[in-house]
C-alpha cells in the first residue's frame, strides 16, 4: 500500500507535468504559433500523447491504482476521489488502442486551423474530411469505453459531465422545451433593432482597456495570469498560478468583448480559487464542465447584465467611449444588453435564447454519434432545424454549423453541459440570496464579496468532489431546473 | 545494428519532442506568463528536464549510441555526424548528477523574472543569491565534464562552440586588442552627440509596422514563425517551420527595433533554410552559436548598415516616420547608424565598439569559472575593467552587470561567440562578393540572393557538419580574424 502511494505519486508528478505541457501547447497553438508552425508542431504533440499514453498505461502505474483503488476507505477524501478517477481513467485509456490515440492528437491538431479558414471563407467542405476522422473517432470511442451502465453518446457526455447521462439530459432539455419555448417565442416574435449607437466603431485597444477594468472589478489576480487575443474567448488554467483567459474584439459589437471577458473570468476565479493544496495533485481545477460554466454564466449574465453591475460601472464605460456613449443613458444601456431576439450565433446569443441554441447542438450530437446524422449532412440538417426552434435559417455555414470550434477538437458531449451550467448558476443564486443581498454587495465596487461565498461553497473544492456533491454541498439541494427557468421567466417578463 | 538504429530513431522522436516542450516553455515565460505563474510552471519545467535526463541516460539508448558510434564509419554522413555528437552528449550527460540537473533546471526558471526585476530595479542583490548558485554549478560543471583535452572554461566554450578553446580565443582576442583597442581609442576620443531628430518619439506600433516590413525584405516566410515582444529580443526555432523572433520598442530609440529585428531575422533565416530533410533529425538548426552570430551581424551590419541598403529601404522609413523624419537625408540617417561611440550597453553598441564589450565579458568569465573572480564583486569589478576599456565607467549595474540575460539562463561560455560570430561575418561577406555584387544585388529590394547563397553555402547544413568544417567549405578558408579587423578599421577609416 504504502510502495504504491509512493509510486502513484512519482507518477503523478510525471502526468501533472504533461498536463501542463498540453495547455502550454494548446494556449500557443490558439494565440501564437503560425499557420504552418501547427501542422510541423502538431507531429511533437502526437509524441507527447504517445508518452502521455505511456504513463497512463504504465502495467506498474495500473498496479498502483489498483492497488489504492481496493483500499481506497483508507486514503483521506480528497485522495479517495482521485484514486476513485484515477482507476476509472486507466480503465478507459486502456480501452483505447495506442495508434489510434496518437493518431487522433496529430488529427485534432492539425484540423483547428483548417477549421479556422474553413470558417472564415464559409467553406464546410474544407473542414469536412477532418469532422468526418474525428466523428469517426468518437463513435469508436463510445464502443471502445462502453460498460454496463454506459453506452453510446452517454459514453461521451459523462466524460464531460459525470452522474449525467441522456435520460437526465432529456428530461432537462424536455422541461426547458415545454416552458420556455413557447414563451421565447412569443417574447422575441417582433424583431428587435440594435440601436445606432452601438453600432458605431468601438476602438479595440479602448475595449481592451475596459476589459482589463472589469477583470480587476472581478479581483482576478493579475500576478497569476494574462488576457490575450484568440479567434474564439476562452479559458485556461494550469493550477491556482498560471489561469488564462483570452477575448476577441470585434469594433462594430463593443459588448462581445464585455461579456466575454466577464464569462472568461468567471472560468478564471473558479480555477484562481480553488483551495492551493491541491496544486501538484489531480484534485485541482474545476468539478466539471456545467459546474465551470455556471461559474462563468453566474457572473455574465446574473452578475454582468443586472443594473446593480453598471450603476456602478456603467460611467466607467461612458469615461472609457465618451463620444460613442455620450446620448446613451444607463436604461438604454441596460435594455441593449438585456434584448432576448432570434440570432444565429451561440456565442453572441442572449441569456434568453441561449439555452435553444445548445438544445440544437446536443439534438444534432445524439443523431451524428448514434449515426442517424451524418457528417456530410450536417450543413443542411443544422439549418433545417435552427428554423424549427428560431424561426429564421442561417445564411452561411459560417454563422450555422461552422460557428462553433469545439467538433474540431472532438468536443462532442460537451455543448449539453453549456445549458446546464446556466441552470446551475441560478439555483446558486437563489441560495447565495439567503444568505445576503447580492446585488446590493455590487455597490462597494467589486465582486469579493460573491467572489468569496463561491470560493467557500464550490472553488475552493477543486475536482476533489463530483458536481453534484458540491452543488448539494452549496446549496443543500440537488439539481433543480426549475430556478433556472422561474428566474429567466421572471427576468424577462419584465 | 539495425536494431540500435530503430532504438535510437525511436528514442530520437521522444528527444526531439521534448525539445519542442523546452523551446515552446522558453517562448512562453518569456513573451505570455505572468509573473508568478513562471514561479509555478518552473516546477512543472524541473519534471520534463528529470524526463529528458531519463531520456538521454536510459542504458538502452546509450547502448545503442555506443553500438552506432562503433560502426560509425558505415552511415551515412549526416547520421555519422549526428551520432559523434550523441556520442559525446550521452557521455556528458551521464557525469552529471540527476538531482542536480533537475535542481539547476528549476533554478534557471525561477532566476528569470528575478533577474527582470533587479535590472529593472537596479539592484543586483536580489540577483546575486540566484547567480551564484548559477555559477557555483557552472564551475561543478566543468569538473563533471572534464576530458583530457578538456578543462575549466575550456569545457564550457565547448559546449557554444566546438573546437574553439581558451587558447583559440584568446589568439582572437588578442589580435583583436592589438590592432582594434588603439583604433577604437581614436575612433572614439570625440564624444558624438545624438542628433536632435532621432530623440524623438517614434510610436512603437509604426516601428513595428516597419520592421515587419524588413522582415519581408528579408523573405522570411511568415507562414512559418511569428514576431512578438519580450524584455530582450531573441529568436528561437523548432525546425524549419517554426521559427520565432521577438523584438523590443523604445519609443524614444527608435533605430534599436530596427536592428533587433534585421538581426533576429538573420537567425530566423538560417533556421527557416535548413534542407527540409533535416526536420526530424537532431542535425536541424544551427551548426554553433558562432556561425549563428555570423548570419545575424552579416545581415545587421554588413547589410543592414549599408548605404546600398537604406538607399533602397529609406524611403519606406520617411514614409512610416514622415514627421520625424521629414528633415532627415539619407546622408545624416547614414552617418546616425553608424556612428561609433563609447557607450554602456553591448546590445545597443555600434558595430566597431561591440567586440570590446564582448571581450570584457570573456575576461570576467574566464576569472569567475577560474574562480579568481567571485559573484559579490561582480558589479565593482564589471565598473572598473569597463573604465579601463572604454574610459567611462557605467553608472548603475542596470547599465552595468545586469544588462544582459545570459548569466540568468547560466549561459557562461555564450558570449565569446558574439565576436566570433562578427568575425565570421566578415569573412563570409569576402568570398560572397567573390561571387557576386553583394551590394549591387541589394537594389532588387529584398535580400534574396544574398539568402540564396548563404543557404548553399552555409543555411543547408543545420548542424550536420562543424561550425569550422562549414566554414571551410563556404570560403575555402579556415577561420581567419583579419577580414573582420580589416573590415572595421577599413569601414571606420571613411
Amino acid at each position: 500500500m504504502e510502495k504504491a502511494l509512493e509510486f502513484y505519486k512519482q507518477q503523478r508528478r510525471k502526468i501533472i507535468a504533461f498536463n501542463y505541457v498540453g495547455f502550454l501547447v494548446g494556449w500557443d497553438m490558439e494565440t501564437d504559433a503560425a499557420e504552418q508552425s501547427i501542422m510541423a508542431d502538431s507531429e511533437q504533440v502526437a509524441v507527447i500523447s504517445e508518452m502521455t499514453y505511456q504513463l497512463m498505461t504504465d502495467p506498474e502505474f495500473e498496479q498502483a491504482v489498483a492497488t489504492l483503488y481496493s483500499q481506497r476507505d483508507s486514503l483521506d477524501d480528497v485522495l479517495r476521489h482521485e484514486i476513485e478517477v484515477a482507476y476509472k481513467s486507466v480503465r478507459d485509456t486502456k480501452k483505447i488502442p495506442p495508434d489510434e490515440y496518437a493518431a487522433y492528437g496529430e488529427l485534432t491538431s492539425k484540423a483547428y486551423p483548417v477549421y479556422v479558414k474553413a470558417k472564415n471563407e464559409n467553406n464546410f467542405e474544407l473542414f469536412r474530411p477532418y469532422l468526418e476522422k474525428i466523428v469517426d473517432y468518437c463513435r469508436k470511442q463510445t464502443k471502445w469505453l462502453q460498460t454496463d451502465d454506459l453506452a453510446g453518446y452517454d459514453v461521451l457526455l459523462d466524460m464531460y459531465e459525470p452522474h449525467y447521462n441522456q435520460a437526465k439530459y432529456d428530461r432537462f432539455f424536455n422541461a426547458l422545451r415545454e416552458r420556455l419555448v413557447p414563451f421565447v417565442k412569443k417574447v422575441t416574435a417582433t424583431p428587435v433593432k440594435t440601436p445606432d449607437w452601438a453600432k458605431q466603431t468601438f476602438p479595440a485597444d479602448k475595449q481592451k482597456e475596459f476589459c482589463e477594468y472589469l477583470r480587476g472589478v472581478m479581483c482576478f489576480d493579475k500576478s497569476r495570469g494574462i488576457m490575450k487575443v484568440s479567434e474564439h474567448p476562452f479559458t485556461n488554467g494550469f493550477g491556482t498560478d498560471d489561469v488564462r483567459i483570452t477575448n476577441h474584439y470585434y469594433e462594430n459589437k463593443f459588448d462581445s468583448s464585455i461579456f466575454s471577458a466577464i464569462h472568461e473570468t468567471g472560468h478564471a476565479l473558479y480555477e484562481q480559487q480553488c483551495d492551493k493544496s491541491l496544486n501538484g495533485t489531480l484534485s485541482g481545477g474545476g468539478a466539471s464542465l456545467g459546474l465551470h460554466e455556471s461559474q462563468s454564466r453566474f457572473y455574465e449574465n446574473v452578475i454582468g447584465r443586472s443594473r446593480a453591475f453598471w450603476q456602478v460601472h456603467y460611467p466607467v464605460l461612458k469615461q472609457t467611449f465618451p463620444e460613442q456613449l455620450s446620448d446613451v443613458n444607463l436604461d438604454d444601456f441596460l435594455a441593449y444588453i438585456n434584448t432576448a431576439e432570434r440570432s444565429f450565433v451561440r456565442t453572441e446569443a442572449d441569456e434568453l435564447t441561449y439555452p435553444l441554441h445548445v438544445m440544437l447542438r446536443y439534438e444534432i450530437e445524439q443523431k451524428v454519434i448514434s449515426n442517424e446524422l451524418q457528417v456530410k449532412d450536417l450543413p443542411q440538417y443544422w439549418k433545417t432545424k435552427f428554423n424549427e426552434y428560431f424561426g429564421i435559417t442561417p445564411p452561411t455555414d459560417t454563422l450555422g454549423v461552422l460557428q462553433d470550434v469545439h467538433w474540431a477538437y472532438g468536443n462532442f458531449g460537451y455543448f449539453p453541459t453549456y445549458a446546464l451550467g446556466s441552470a446551475i448558476a441560478s439555483q446558486l443564486f437563489y441560495y447565495m440570496n439567503k444568505d445576503f443581498d447580492v446585488y446590493a454587495s455590487l455597490q462597494s465596487g467589486n465582486t469579493a464579496k460573491i467572489n468569496e461565498w463561491l470560493r467557500e461553497r464550490v472553488h475552493k473544492y477543486g475536482s476533489s468532489k463530483y458536481p453534484d456533491e458540491i452543488l448539494l454541498l452549496a446549496t443543500g439541494e440537488a439539481f433543480n431546473p426549475d430556478y433556472y427557468i422561474d428566474y429567466l421567466i421572471n427576468k424577462y417578463s419584465r
